[in-house]
């Protein structure tokens, strides 16, 4: 007894009712948009056998930071930390029987064994999009769209985040053109991931220790690359490739208003994911939050663990924790302090409540919500919590009211004030508008 | 590599799009119904600390059902079981700032270690609603109206459901006439708790083992009861007990359809759980599914494992597993299986790809859903997709239509067909009605 601690677990959040609207509003607005682009929904368990990530994921998220633990019957499971695997599980289970493209889509809270920091917390949820089987650069152009009109549904404008791509392909022509060891082209990689995170001076520093100097230049070079028509050239000039799906997808990207969102950078390969080609994250572009909102790309093996031909694919993970930073760095989302139920429904005698049931319950049928209030009050202090509740309408049944057998209702910004009988308030709907 | 299994986790579910359209539209009627009665959205942590449970939940829950592990900081952690004592933390740190009653909702995923079967699994969602600091059968009434609206809103009659109730005060006052030891207390609640589901002459043996002859003859009587009349008779003859909640509950019932659904029921206790005062569950009245779609009732002490000044209050969880079940077993939800898209756009040509996205993107600036069909295929082929996956309009654009600059649109119900050009299809919205 006692000592209990009223504090959620570290790294997750208590959702008290203002944060839980906003929640709900930002999952619905997700909901809404990948619905408008022909995405279906899915869900998959919160726990995983641990060798489906054991097989799938980076070493980092296995070794230091699943929730992983034996259950009862032996075992080894994890609470999932992403849904790229899960969702492998479940398309390789069903490819072969359903039509493609598959476009699908999820909210799952997933749990990571983090520092909790701005923009990182252990438990997240995150709206997961990813289209399997459609040819070159259309399920690309598809998930870029999502999250740009995503974004943009808020307000959001390209004065306010960047997509910043680039084509794990280019990266792996690059590192085949320097002639590195797998042990350097790991290590090469990694630096390349955190280049922008680092000074001018560690990169060169680390650079040397995986480099020869004839290397070093040209990598040096790769990362200085500003756009496209940059990256075309150094390719031409330096690298052994043709028919670069980057160029094309933002050759189709403009006959939509993705383009202006779209820049090419260098520094973007996401790790040693599972991506195959290409690879993008999403930015804020306020220097004060300058952080990814999303990333994602193209992976072609992802059933390959489960003995499945290979189904070309294209998805992305964006978080509810780095979503709402972003669009409350930029003043993008409204207040949800209120509850906006639409009628304060008060007594002024206990003899009323029988009538305020009977009331509560028809107004409920006519999809009118009520928050019944249950202790007697005088109309003002009815008219005082509603107004701090932020509800309109108030109504008052008093003893006056339960003699002439009506009940009134009042508005409270035209303090206009109406009559009505129980046996016929069809009309309330109007007075509600 | 390779044999990676493709089944989820055991007792858990993989939400294939059909499953997780049904399982949205509850969720949302779940929301809409208690947002309708005033209550507030509340959500907490996928984890909590052990201690949480220790305090607060039934010792089976602990020891058998709980998915508990140590996590890599050393604390000992569960997976949440159940809500309420998640819920009871976050009332207890927030309840004295803000204005009462407090009604919540929430609909999480839980896990308990169960031996899957019909209507139990080891991952479940549950609709959890709960009243705090409501005056006497307030709370309660308006729980149940929550329950009530929410299954009639599926078309669920009087026919279909019926809500069992009983008080623990009842209950209490039958122990203290019994003069009962604390663990035959114990041992007796658990045999009110299973006497529905044991033969009559297991029930008498297992009196026999509890109770003396005198003893045995009133708790039959007690047990036989039938209805709110015959239990006023039983308590006034045989309990030292007045101001019975439970009757008065019933008379506020009676200003509302709640009445009709209303049955005693002197076998619903609720074991061992934290319930002080009205317990009460729902059951399908089907014979072939006669089980508890949902429980609940009052109690006077969560709060007091925070060391917090007691707070009265009421609440239900309501599992999505035994609410379709009972739903699907009368015949009360619709068709999930198409994802009903309303425009299905097709190209019969490739170079027909870049005003297709054009287009997509301005028809979803219009909030119409589309589903963009990547591969170019003839209209005939395009109808015949489109059919399958039950959308009812089709666009196409082929070489024809690009040469005039325009499309058409397909209505498959009634057979018409319509041009548009892209500078002017504001039109559209009314073909699409």
């Amino acid at each position: 007894m006692s000592n209990l601690d009223k504090k959620p677990y570290k790294g997750c959040r208590d959702f008290f009712p203002e944060l839980k609207r906003k929640q709900n509003f930002i999952f619905a607005r997700m909901q809404k948009i990948a619905t408008l682009h022909g995405f279906e929904p899915y869900d998959g368990p919160m726990l995983e056998m641990i060798e489906l990530y054991k097989a799938k994921s980076g070493e980092e998220l296995i070794n230091d930071q699943i929730y992983s633990f034996v259950d009862r019957g032996n075992r080894e499971v994890a609470i999932r930390p992403e849904m790229t695997p899960t969702l492998a599980r479940m398309v390789a289970s069903i490819h072969r029987e359903i039509s493609k493209p598959i476009r699908w889509f999820s909210i799952p809270n997933l749990m990571r064994y983090e520092k909790p920091q701005r923009g990182r917390l252990r438990e997240h949820w995150q709206f997961n999009c990813d289209v399997f089987g459609a040819p070159k650069s259309f399920g690309e152009l598809e998930v870029l769209q999502v999250i740009k009109n995503l974004l943009t549904s808020f307000g959001a404008t390209s004065e306010h985040f960047a997509i910043y791509i680039n084509d794990r392909k280019i990266v792996d022509a690059l590192f085949n053109a320097l002639n590195l060891s797998e042990e350097k082209s790991y290590k090469l990689i990694k630096l390349i991931d955190r280049s922008k995170k680092i000074s001018l001076e560690s990169l060169d520093q680390a650079a040397d220790e995986i480099l020869d100097p004839k290397q070093k230049k040209i990598f040096l070079n790769y990362l200085q690359l500003k756009n496209f028509h940059e990256a075309k050239i150094f390719i031409e000039e330096n690298l052994n490739l043709a028919d670069i799906e980057l160029f094309d997808l933002v050759e189709m990207a403009t006959s939509t208003s993705l383009s202006e969102f779209l820049s090419f950078d260098p520094s973007i390969v996401r790790g040693l994911d599972y991506y195959t080609g290409i690879v993008f994250e999403v930015f804020d572009l306020n220097p004060e939050n300058k952080r990814a909102i999303c990333g994602g790309g193209s992976y072609a093996n992802l059933l390959q663990i489960f003995n499945e031909p290979a189904l070309s694919g294209v998805g992305f993970g964006l978080g509810d924790v780095t979503l709402v930073d972003f669009l409350e760095t930029h003043n993008l989302l409204s207040d949800f302090s209120k509850a906006s139920f639409e009628v304060f429904l008060s007594i002024s005698t206990d003899q009323a409540l029988n009538s305020s049931f009977h009331l509560a319950e028809n107004l409920r049928k006519m999809n009118i919500s009520v928050e019944h209030h249950p202790n007697p009050v005088k109309p003002k202090k009815a008219i005082q919590i509603a107004s701090k509740k932020g509800i309109q309408k108030v109504i008052f049944i008093g003893e006056e009211e339960i003699g002439k057998n009506i009940f009134k209702i009042k508005d409270l910004e035209s303090g206009t004030e109406k009559e009505f009988s129980y046996t016929d308030f069809s009309h309330i709907k109007e007075f509600l508008k």
